[in-house]
């Protein structure tokens, strides 16, 4: 039977700012990326998100970022390893003493934005947000993009991964995410977005623009959060799945 | 026999700005409370001076603050007990990753400048800091002024409790330190700092500034690390202490 | 014939979160006051806000703050009269040549949330204040709280001033506004607080809590741009007042 | 005669952290480059150095900078040019009021650190800069690497221009700087550094590291603040360029 974790980058409100419908996404999805207050997030807004998922039983994960919160995290920033290795584990731990003070547990670390991009790229800073990981806690699981230099480096610092596919995002024929900036890069679509989800969940494959079909192997589906309509989109999905047989659900933490 | 620890507040520097002389005072100080990025220090700061506090002994603690790093944590704010909450488990657990990751663990939390003044004086306040440490980690030890609020907060929470007394601040004849507006408030002569610490840890008396006798029940004395020539005064307090036969030493935390 | 000016807060959106509907209540107001990056705004939000009121001829004011992103400026803070004259100057500069850019000229500065309460209170604030303002550009217009001390302040340091009415704030029979953390602090009802704005500019009359008649002398009536149908409410008010023979209009700035 | 602007980049305190020594290079420079908030400075350290300025005749500079006080306005980002128009007027006009205030005028704009290297070799973001100054004020003088492509972008857009050269950092012999990552990127000798600068002032050339002869043509040579002995260092630059027959003045403003 075909499993998968469905995802959403939650909690990017910030002080008086509302971003995302979390509310209504939260009951659709079985684990959470919540930003750590360099992109998005403070903590009194942390702290709200980690008591929404504890109330729905999703997991929950660190969602770090380049300290960009003008840029929301989207500017990509020349910085040095030992800079990330330092500021992941500064995020992972704030959010993970909110977590634990409300009697639960961390599951997941997954970068944000130009950071997720960079890791899934750069094996240098790739390496230093895992080993941040892994010497924080070994049995913490890292997510990043299927086929990213992130999964790779998470693999070498021997931490559990989840290769994570994108519902709404459009492959290109190698297997890599059109860029934002060209047109068709999102699935506007959501019957289309829908159907690439449960392609990826049961027959781990996707169509590129060019019709071709593409491999992705992907552990997690990633529900964008702020998209329109983001809960009825994850609902969809999310019933779409199971209609297919895919149990969703987020995969345990290794012992 | 005598006992007292010996903090001071270092890893204040922040970016490419430095502050204080963390090596210099380093070697004759028990404790060390350190800037968790509000009101000064960054990740990378927080990890260099982890790494020196394990290089020498020193037991670790977070110096928690209001958000203000242009005011640095010196501006009283209207804060809600809700977010001083959620805002010390953040810094609290931003630093305990940094510290886990280093391979050892952390001793106390002393809240910074305007907090500690405010969690010296209002109770909701001071009960809001205890119960996010104690909601974190009921063994660490909760840092206060000598005869404050927090102090009573964090015994009311089950927390162990460190009182702060201070080596060159005025007392006033009711026990509380002479404010930094007035003339007088720091003991700027060398001797006389020295002096009053060794009074404070032999016989739990400063002199104010009227010449009366105050009591001052202290079980950790504050060096602090941005007066001129702050590791000279740190090792000549280090030293007197030891030479009145008083054993200088951070407590062990509770099992 | 009675002539009033009415203004609102805009441009409260940040980076990638939107506040507010700027685009909805510009059509119906005379003056706007915009956000300056110490409480909300950024460079180019600022920029297209600017824009908007060129657009539809609305008068540009800087609406400073103490420095709280995270707080949006709502959280009191003890602060210097110095620090606040410098930092005037800093946002109405800032304003200013994004606003000489778009081809078009400052009009007046406000003070926002917690600065515009400090300010009515403590004169020492107001005079610093006032002073920056004076020393940036004489001819400028300053709004303060209609019976407060930064109307004296603007006064005193030659200054014209606009002194600010509320449409949706309940008055005290003194004559101030019952503080939001009190209930029945607002007026939900559009109606009532149509006929407050109708009553302030055509009787300079409010009614308070306990039904007494108050004394109201406004210049500018304030629109709230972030109540619930914020856009809506503005076009009910600005049409109530002109069915009520009162000429809606921004003072020109003094020669 | 040979004449030449003698410029610092300073005011690069930030809040409780001081940089530099303002004061002691201040009488030695004929322009200041004075941080405008984004990588250092906040509005109560401007103002203190522009009076710094004007006591010593010291023509008054914005330093504009990559939003990133962390940082310290090293990282390249990737930004978009509207954003750094916007950015730039921002900083400049908040350096213009305080400038304003304190009864002078403002002199120039010289972008700072990854935000200069970057426009000396990005003619789209050099457009930006160079429109958003042109559009505050076209008589303000704009600073750029000699060669660089923000000295096209100026002259382009109508501005009087300064091209700037290194007394201490070593030129390649196809006249751009050597990488900071490289060794031998900064001449530390003092003498060396002194020799260059009057080189550059007397014959428009440099010595390559390979020994080379390299035309550099400045109109301004950088005095870096943040060495060690920069007041000496500045001193001794002044008066070798003096001794020469040079004449050290900033230029006027065009009319």
């Amino acid at each position: 039977m075909n499993r998968i974790d469905l995802n959403a980058d939650l909690g990017e409100s910030f002080g008086a700012w509302r971003m995302g419908d979390d509310a209504g996404v939260m009951p659709w999805i079985t684990s959470a990326n919540i930003a750590c207050g360099f992109h998005a997030g403070d903590p009194s807004i942390m702290r709200a998100t980690i008591l929404l998922c504890v109330q729905h039983g999703v997991a929950i994960g660190a969602h770090t970022s380049l300290p960009d919160l003008q840029g929301f995290g989207r500017r990509e920033m020349n910085i040095a390893p030992d800079e990330v290795y330092a500021q992941t584990l500064y995020q992972v731990g704030a959010l993970h003493a909110l977590v634990r003070a409300a009697g639960t547990q961390l599951h997941h670390v997954k970068p944000h934005g130009a950071l997720y991009n960079m890791a899934a790229r750069e094996r240098g800073l790739a390496d230093a947000l895992a080993r941040a990981v892994r010497d924080f806690d070994p049995t913490l699981i890292l997510v990043g993009l299927a086929g990213g230099a992130l999964v790779d480096a998470g693999r070498a610092a021997g931490l559990a991964v989840l290769r994570e596919g994108f519902c709404d995002r459009r492959y290109q024929p190698d297997g890599s995410l059109t860029p934002r900036t060209r047109s068709g890069a999102v699935i506007e679509d959501i019957d289309g977005a829908v159907a690439q989800a449960v392609s990826i969940a049961t027959r781990g494959e996707a169509v590129a623009g060019n019709g071709a079909s593409v491999r992705v192997e992907a552990d997690s589906l990633c529900v964008h959060g702020d998209r329109a309509n983001a809960a009825a989109f994850a609902e969809r999905t999310r019933r779409a799945l199971e209609s297919a047989g895919v149990r969703v659900a987020a995969p345990g933490r290794p012992a």
